[in-house]
């Protein structure tokens, strides 16, 4: 299936060594530019203190099943990691919303690379995302 | 750019009109069949409790940039929306996972329709996702 980007992100994050590695560690700010065509799907998202972010992972190269995290020694399977290199290059941020200029969205807490093309927005509802029992796997006691 | 399905999600919706429209809303269990040669890249997935599915919502067509939410009688911008025809039709949904066998995670609180192609899955980890000081724009008091 063929996805085509729907706006650009603009961080200050030039190189892969300079991102950070997880939003909720990035008190960056940054701009998403969303195509003029698409502007006026952006309505009523001012309503929202925080929005999903869905782009492409475009320095991304390939994919590897097994992947060693940056929190962790061992080697992990891909698909509990959020590691770029995944087969379909899609990566997922939860942003906070500061405020929209026609189609300039302005966040906070950002961790992707500078020109990212966007795919979608979300708005982003805590609701949807449960808190309580829930286990982290290998990532437990690794970020707490 | 071109994306392909790593796998399937199988659920018991087989029509739109069937489909809960929010994961925390369904109690329905269902199966992701992850293809054979991305098996190795679920391992340690059972570690977590909760997994992100990133899918293809298939049966979509076109794009509204105004939209009617389920939940609301006004129109909408898209991208303060979960509806489906988007300019990329890229889902997303938290879901449970119970178990996994081989290739196959059972999985519960699902919401999309039977033989949605899986883009990707990530491991929920509730740190990334706030929880505080949070707004939710024109679904507040909708699903409290």
């Amino acid at each position: 299936m063929e996805f085509k980007p729907i706006g650009i992100i603009r961080t200050p994050f030039k190189r892969k060594e300079d991102a950070p590695i997880q939003p909720s560690r990035s008190s960056a700010c940054g701009e998403v530019e969303v195509f003029k065509k698409y502007e006026e799907g952006l309505e009523d998202i001012e309503g929202f203190s925080h929005i999903i972010l869905i782009y492409q992972f475009h320095k991304s190269e390939g994919y590897s099943l097994k992947v060693k995290p940056y929190l962790d020694d061992n080697l992990r399977g891909l698909f509990a990691t959020r590691a770029p290199r995944r087969p379909n290059q899609i990566g997922l941020s939860v942003v906070k919303l500061l405020k929209r200029k026609k189609n300039i969205l302005f966040i906070e807490s950002i961790d992707v690379l500078e020109g990212t093309p966007l795919l979608d927005i979300k708005p982003y509802v805590p609701d949807f995302y449960p808190k309580e029992n829930v286990t982290i796997g290998w990532l437990e006691g690794k970020i707490r």
